[in-house]
């Protein structure tokens, strides 16, 4: 089959054309489980002015980056962050070949469920747990305990698994940026590869587009084939002022929008909302004790107190999720 | 406007009609600038391959990741890799600067035009001019260091821009791999960021699709305004076995296909090779003295030893430069 070129023109016109037609449908009920409220018109208005073709505040698809924290901003962070219950439950599993971890902290409490005595060595015990429990395996070997672990593990309140611990508005809004032409990011202070396996089929998200928290690997040889192994030595940690590096590091532009929930995200606010043109940064804020967790100044997990004193004084969106959401998770869907 | 249900339906389908009639009609000149031989054949049989639906090797559209070295394989490197001719440009335009470097090697030498001696200090004097050269400004400033020096830099033996001396068959294949789905990613030992500003726009490959050699940068705030700050202090080497640590770092996927030209892309297409299903790896092999350079074995830039014997024993194809390249620069086209 042979087209010619005005074929070729006029294949290209109506792709256009649909493509308009789309975006419009699409925009009507994308966001249909937000209330309409400040918030949610914010986003609208902030879509449609960066994508209107000849508006001021046009900008090329290419640079419409959007990035997202993930913990407590893209799924819920409470009564601790989900990778935590992870590293316990490998503690578990891997106490096997662990004879010494029985009369070792932080590794003795854990194994006897006391997670409060666990975390009282604070942030050296975390380290010390998390090179234990993700060091040591190739990459692909860690994979699929990740992989094998959120397919199971349940959340011991709400006896969910975890991925059915994500917000529904913000899969809502992660689509329709998409479909507006946004390439969405993750820029998470988690694990980049404890979040790689599960967020494609989640959030859409190719692992590509993962930014996170590592450790470093090597490349060695065994039985003659290659293998990554991954090193019990922190890499990089993608938190504060770690995530307009981490951005930098694996984007390489500042990105147009961004999204976060903590304190731990206020640089990346920062730095995406000084850039030049049209910008919009958002904070979920956790109103919402019923439904999901209430929590924000005064918060071990999750803290959001100067970042709350700074959307006030810039204007951002502060998401109030008790009164701007229909539902939290994909669950409660009617 | 509202638009039906069926209406969607009947869009979608015309659109994937459209598409595929795009993609043949593209494949018959994509590669236009190859003369007709296995190396060729080659690339065509493996994009039929996983491209076909159905077929026992269709690789889904996400997961067509392929990885392209920069020197040497997209871009010539001699008679010194183009980074270079950058670092001692630097080092002239910051000299007045720097009284001290009059009377310091191995910046005197290079203020002196006696680049022999410049690099007689080996990798510890190219470490430090490199240094010298790529840190002590913000993210932004040295974008635009790049952006200018590349748009006017010329190369000492052709007089041509050093974009201009990309290889106009590699362009084709860059091309024709995205026509069919692919993914493309640049995996190079150069500087990530000295590659970026101009890539997208030569390559078609977005910032975000880069991966290379880092040196650390910091967030702070200068008058208020937050910025990236430019560390003298190396962060990775994506070359040799850090190549596949770099891959894995940013994209997160095994690559079915990968392009290089030396034996510092070894280990990638190694890493490459080995994962499962249909795989392809290609070696640009140096062999044309008169159109552009001829080296392999013995060469100090580019070597291509180690992998030239592995290529034979894997079966990989290997681009016989003077034989399969109707041309070798875009500036070559009639």
């Amino acid at each position: 089959m042979k087209i010619t070129r005005t074929q070729n023109l006029m294949a290209a016109a109506l792709a256009g054309v649909l493509a308009v037609v789309t975006t419009v449908a699409q925009a009507a009920d994308a966001l249909s489980s937000w209330n309409d409220s400040p918030a949610k018109q914010s986003i609208v208005d902030f879509v449609k002015r960066v994508t209107t073709p000849g508006g001021k505040d046009f900008v090329p698809e290419p640079a419409r980056i959007a990035v997202f924290d993930n913990d407590g901003t893209l799924w819920s962070e409470q009564p601790m962050y989900f990778q935590a219950f992870f590293v316990f439950d490998r503690i578990k599993a891997l106490a096997p070949q662990h004879p010494e971890w029985k009369d070792k902290e932080p590794f003795a409490s854990v194994l006897n469920g006391d997670i409060n005595s666990a975390l009282a060595g604070g942030e050296h015990a975390l380290l010390e747990m998390a090179m234990a429990t993700h060091a040591g395996t190739t990459t692909e070997e860690f994979e699929k305990i990740v992989k094998d672990w959120i397919a199971t593990a349940k959340h011991p309140k709400t006896g969910r698994l975890y991925t059915e611990m994500v917000y529904q508005p913000m899969l809502e809004l992660l689509a329709y940026l998409r479909a507006n032409g946004f390439k969405t990011f993750i820029v998470s202070g988690g694990g980049i590869e404890f979040m790689r396996p599960w967020m494609e089929k989640v959030y859409g998200i190719p692992p590509e587009q993962v930014v996170g928290s590592s450790i470093k690997t090597k490349f060695e040889m065994r039985d003659g084939k290659p293998v990554l192994v991954r090193l019990p030595e922190l890499d990089f940690v993608d938190d504060g002022a770690g995530k307009p590096v981490g951005i930098q590091m694996h984007i390489g532009r500042r990105p147009i929008a961004a999204f976060g929930n903590s304190d731990g995200d206020l640089q990346m606010l920062q730095w995406t909302a000084t850039g030049p043109g049209a910008r919009f940064c958002l904070y979920v804020h956790h109103t919402d004790a019923e439904r999901e967790w209430a929590y924000d100044r005064k918060s071990g997990i999750g803290r959001l107190d100067k970042g709350l004193d700074d959307a006030k004084a810039k204007g951002w969106t502060v998401v109030d999720m008790r009164n701007d959401w229909k539902i939290i998770y994909p669950f409660q869907k009617k």
